[in-house]
């Protein structure tokens, strides 16, 4: 779920010009709707909201829609709805998480506290419901309140799983399916579902964007790991410090010997750091190549992500999402 | 949005009687709907959804529901949804206030920390558009979606007036009128949408709603100042060590001399409190018949709500649904 900055903007500036007019118009739409009489909630919403994000998954709902064809206005009010739904998410999440950074400024839970973010997360979650209301798709409706459903159910299991090297690789993909890839897949599916597209095409770009989700997260998860701070703007070692189990530590703590295995049962379980462990976590992952390979897992779920498209016609569209692909991917190498 | 246990139980325990089979079906669908996978959402959801609740909202869909001469199946659901709706709401309130308390007993965020309270939170919401979705009617996901948005605005100006002595009469009342009365107004509103009556009816059990709501929340303010704890339930003095203005305040804090108001900035804007501070809060109330003010303004609300229901057929659920007015103003008596 978290967002990082990214090295390579390439592939995801080429998509941002190619819908770029529609993109103007949901940018427009965030604004407009995160207004409320209680000026408080547009200043946190703007602060999160209208600063930075790359926009991902509006982009593939706007990209999506077009890819099948669509023509008319309604995608850029439902990109917006999914912006809204990721913002609430990730403000619930800072305060979840007791993030200080996101996208490497303040958060809005170290700027105003943890209070206004639980309830401005809740203003956008419901405004996201007024706009797919005005919309008036029952479908649309459907498959974002599911992916809404999902999402909790994978920041709790998240949760859950916190601080707990027993936790299997099973379990953590379901984590980052719910936390993330959900709503990756409802972003792209409902761009068919406004199409009119029949059941099998909004079934592939589900697929494209599920497994997208899961490759964008491998990497973030991943990228927790790496050796430099800046190019990230997040505050590397986040997940260690919070104890998360993602795959780059199950791969060292799998692999690892007895001594090794006591290191991240301390770290990790007993939750005693001190300030050499994150450089430790990091040179037990290199001589695992646990980011080798939680990359390598990313390159395959991008794969499928890229088969998902086959049944779709060539065009710029098609191109321009194949490319976002290569581009989540990539950020680990 | 308080919930209070009460003493006289009567006129509630007679609307709980007449919609039984439908109260029991509603039962049936919270616990049925608030089950995942993940094993700590029902837990938690279990101790505040299942355990104590009056069911006040999900009673007043169902009674509104058969007031319009609904015969159908949906109203059981709806009734859910909005019971889903309070409880996230209860969920992040306790986060935002701190409580340590809900209903006499240990708060959600007080036994599983602030972290599972605000993902089960949004857990519950997203299942109650998820349920709107499968009832199907827009205007019902219009009403329900519109009372989110104005229940997290009323929550958020709260925030913004809390510890502020120039709050305004039309301030609290606007605070009040969106954390609690808004969806008191939703949810007797849907009773009339399920059974496909005039916008005119939709309109007055609206208001029939949205002044019984306010007349329950002022009771409750009043309450806070009560002089005995036990009957209640939850903790006297709670608003006052939380710094919410409330009208039995204002009340005291306006008729008050310069050292009353003196006593009232320490007390609420400076946020010095002292153990004998609750008292002194008490008696200057006392003295300036603040509680007797409040649910005389709670009386004006509870008439508002009775002459809603005059154009309605007078039968058993128009009956129960005046006594549950009366009951609801009553408790601060």
């Amino acid at each position: 779920m978290t967002d990082t900055v990214v090295k390579d903007k390439d592939a995801l500036s080429r998509l941002q010009e190619l819908v770029g007019e529609d993109l103007a118009l949901t940018n427009r739409v965030i604004v407009e709707r995160m207004h409320s009489p209680v000026a408080l909630i547009p200043q946190l919403a703007a602060h999160i909201v209208a600063a930075g994000g790359k926009r991902i998954r509006p982009l593939l709902t706007l990209a999506a829609a077009r890819l099948c064809g669509y023509r008319g206005p309604r995608h850029v009010a439902l990109a917006a709805c999914v912006e809204f739904i990721h913002t609430a998410t990730l403000l619930h999440d800072d305060v979840v998480d007791e993030s200080a950074l996101r996208r490497g400024q303040a958060s809005a839970n170290a700027l105003w506290g943890n209070k206004p973010s639980v309830l401005v997360g809740d203003f956008l979650f419901a405004r996201a419901f007024q706009l797919m209301t005005e919309d008036g798709s029952l479908e649309v409706l459907r498959i974002l309140s599911n992916a809404s459903a999902t999402i909790s159910e994978g920041e709790v299991l998240q949760l859950v799983t916190q601080n707990d090297l027993s936790t299997t690789d099973a379990q953590y993909l379901e984590v980052i399916e719910g936390k993330t890839a959900a709503l990756f897949a409802a972003a792209t599916r409902i761009g068919a579902v406004v199409a009119g597209r029949p059941a099998r095409e909004a079934e592939a770009l589900d697929a494209y964007g599920r497994n997208l989700g899961i490759a964008f997260q491998l990497v973030d998860d991943a990228l927790d790991y790496a050796a430099e701070q800046g190019a990230l703007g997040k505050t590397v070692g986040d997940d260690f410090r919070e104890g998360k189990i993602t795959l780059p530590v199950l791969v060292a703590f799998h692999a690892g010997d007895a001594d090794e295995q006591r290191f991240w049962r301390r770290a990790l379980e007993g939750r005693e750091q001190d300030d050499s462990d994150l450089a430790q976590a990091q040179a037990l992952i290199a001589r695992h190549d646990g980011i080798g390979e939680t990359i390598r897992r990313a390159r395959h779920y991008g794969e499928a992500a890229l088969e998902a498209l086959d049944g779709f016609e060539d065009n710029a569209f098609r191109r321009a999402l194949a490319e976002v692909v290569e581009f989540c991917v990539s950020r680990g190498s």
